[in-house]
């Protein structure tokens, strides 16, 4: 599979198709995994960045605009195998992460359908989707979603310093650390096509009782993970 | 060990035994780890395809019909090291797998019998051997189970675009990612021979206070994971 | 470190005191973890074995009687690296096994000694050093402990089936898997040295307020895990 | 990345935002991990160490001088690739690894800024950044420390013995396991860096309703681990 296009939008819409998922599971009524916890959630995304990372293996597995632009400010050569850096690569890798985002969000909603559908709570169905503040301050929920992608993105450009090779395990395990311990203020979008696609789709889909999809905080998922993306790609840039 | 039959049995058994058997942990009154969550459920049953799939590495570890499908339709030459993809083998590995199946089930039976023999619950003991849907509706939790295994299945195929390998490891981790994430409206089963074989042995076996097997519902876990096994290896055919 | 006898020492002590530690942390008053769940129990003896087996990597790695005697039954030429299978060998690992058991035993009483003087529940103390029924009937435990061995050794004996390598993590997470799924009616001795060694701890150390040892189970998980392990062995050596 | 002062500070800072950050997540008020249990911290604490093992990989991820002290103690000649044991080197390890965890601790605090505005206690504030006894007794909390760190460094130092490589992942699982089983009793700082540095931090800071930073038990975090890592030390040489 070396078509960009499709190896970024099949590996995001995987990453969200789980991720979404395991939140649904937590939250929606009546599912089996309710009120499973942080920790299951945690595990969650990191199995589904796992999952994600497998399925678009040849493009290097971004599956984040973040890690691409990271990648890009690192001053390296390739996206991906064979892949050049360069503006239009980088446009494909970003279109194809937020219809694939799109894709799994819409993906979540037919596997819980009949749980959407019994659930009343409004927030915990956009929760579902897109993320949102614990505290709402723009400013300092910028500031958790800066920090927390400069680890993603700086971590994930250090896994070349050691000669063995985890392959997706490492990036997974990476972000079920990153979702335990930086998460709590934001829920950790750290990738701005895991919010805004999904957050389209929340807008779109006919939903039972839906509410607002908040767009007055979407800008924070999307210019906080980018500028910690490349932070974290410019240091990586300057000492590895 | 070559003999297809004999793996596959034997590796289902295993995946039964340890999935099974953390179900009854979770569910069995008096038992050390009852109300234990949602995540020590998914981690039973990954941990579960950890060891069937070692004991059935000879034959590639499928351990599952909707595998075997899914590898038939993805245009695979070899269902394993040396097995030729045809008819006679599907057949053999399903047997196999729907044998071991049963066996495992029983094997959970002895190692819980007491406590089977203390709890009222007859749901409780069923859910121990077969999944049954969270909200009973058998289109929607045919779809649930359709892109539940289409996961698996199209997941498991894109492990080779990776020059590593976890092995075993990583199709454990797959299934508790799925389990995490999609398990919460059916209870995942995504593997025709994981809910009929057991449920064929909650019928037979002489469990004190036992309750219907819920036949009704009996289709749903064969027929969704066969459509999404196939439509998984169809798709990993055609792009990897 | 080429000496069996100190290598299966220091692996099993490292063992028990890992393993018996997340007991410890679990049901003794005012301890960081208590009520921890389940999970936590099975993780914290699966990260046990992982560290236990790192240690006694050059001797194998068994610390445990019925590793060893499942092996011998495997009819293996050799339980370590260089180290040939015979009775002399045998009883070496043996004695090694318990008398790092019944150190790492004391060693956890050391680490919790202030949490052991604030507990009142004599029975909590018990199971910090061994295992015991949920349900006492002599009959179904020891079947239990029979099938849980019996994964272990046999699938043990099939890591080789997979030309990739985990090493100690495998064993590791064959053991948390074996936990979640197979331990609830007794607690998962699996293991006979695990179950003695701190069991005659429990009964020389000076720990306040504490109860009877139990004796009258003592035989249970020594039996069962033997049975289960010679039987593993056997029919690993006959199939793989 | 050779520079040695760079790279521990870098991998320290790194383990302590993200192990600050998970008890931050588990403790400070209205964050979305808010109870999230022992085992969250544990799995958050050893993806942490994960994490700084990989960007300090070059130094060969010590992150601790405990580790860095054990290394000495145990006769080994380098550090690190192409580091020679020495007393600058080990001065200069130090420093940084005490430089990059109090940069980590100021992070922690601007991830969970808001969090830490809106939590009125004082304990739960200085928990997210220095360890403390659960039950107060300097002789028993610094037996507890010199064990636990007694065997990071010894199994630490053992991971040689098996010739596959998990590199930081086999780091990762032992603190977890520590943590698991060993940290009931005083939090397992196991590192005198992870201790000092954001205590340091925590009484510089303009921390809003912040109590005493507990001057008094400081000395437990680091005299302790500092025994048992050279304990651990001298153990692995004399043997492996």
């Amino acid at each position: 599979m070396t078509d960009i296009f499709l190896s970024e939008m099949l590996g995001t819409g995987m990453l969200i198709l789980l991720g979404g998922g395991v939140v649904a599971n937590v939250l929606l009524a009546k599912s089996k995994g309710l009120d499973g916890g942080w920790l299951l959630i945690n595990f969650g995304w990191g199995l589904a960045v796992f999952s994600g990372v497998f399925v678009a293996f040849s493009t290097g597995g971004h599956i984040n605009p973040a890690v691409t632009a990271g990648i890009w400010a690192s001053g390296a050569e390739e996206f991906g195998p064979g892949i050049a850096v360069n503006a239009g690569n980088f446009v494909t890798y970003v279109a194809a992460q937020l219809v694939g985002a799109f894709i799994g969000a819409v993906l979540v909603y037919l596997v819980y359908k009949k749980h959407f559908d019994e659930t009343a709570d409004a927030g915990a169905k956009l929760a579902i989707f897109s993320t949102g503040p614990a505290i709402r301050s723009y400013g300092w929920n910028t500031v958790t979603e800066v920090i927390g992608t400069f680890v993603l993105v700086f971590v994930v450009l250090s896994f070349g310093n050691w000669p063995g090779d985890l392959g997706p395990l490492a990036a997974a395990l990476l972000v079920t650390g990153i979702g335990a311990s930086l998460g709590g203020p934001t829920g950790y979008a750290i990738n701005p096509a895991r919010d805004l696609g999904p957050r389209i789709a929340h807008a779109l889909l006919p939903i039972k009782g839906k509410g607002t999809s908040d767009w007055s905080y979407a800008w924070v998922p999307i210019v906080g993970p980018l500028i910690g993306g490349v932070a974290g790609g410019l240091l990586a840039g300057a000492i590895y």
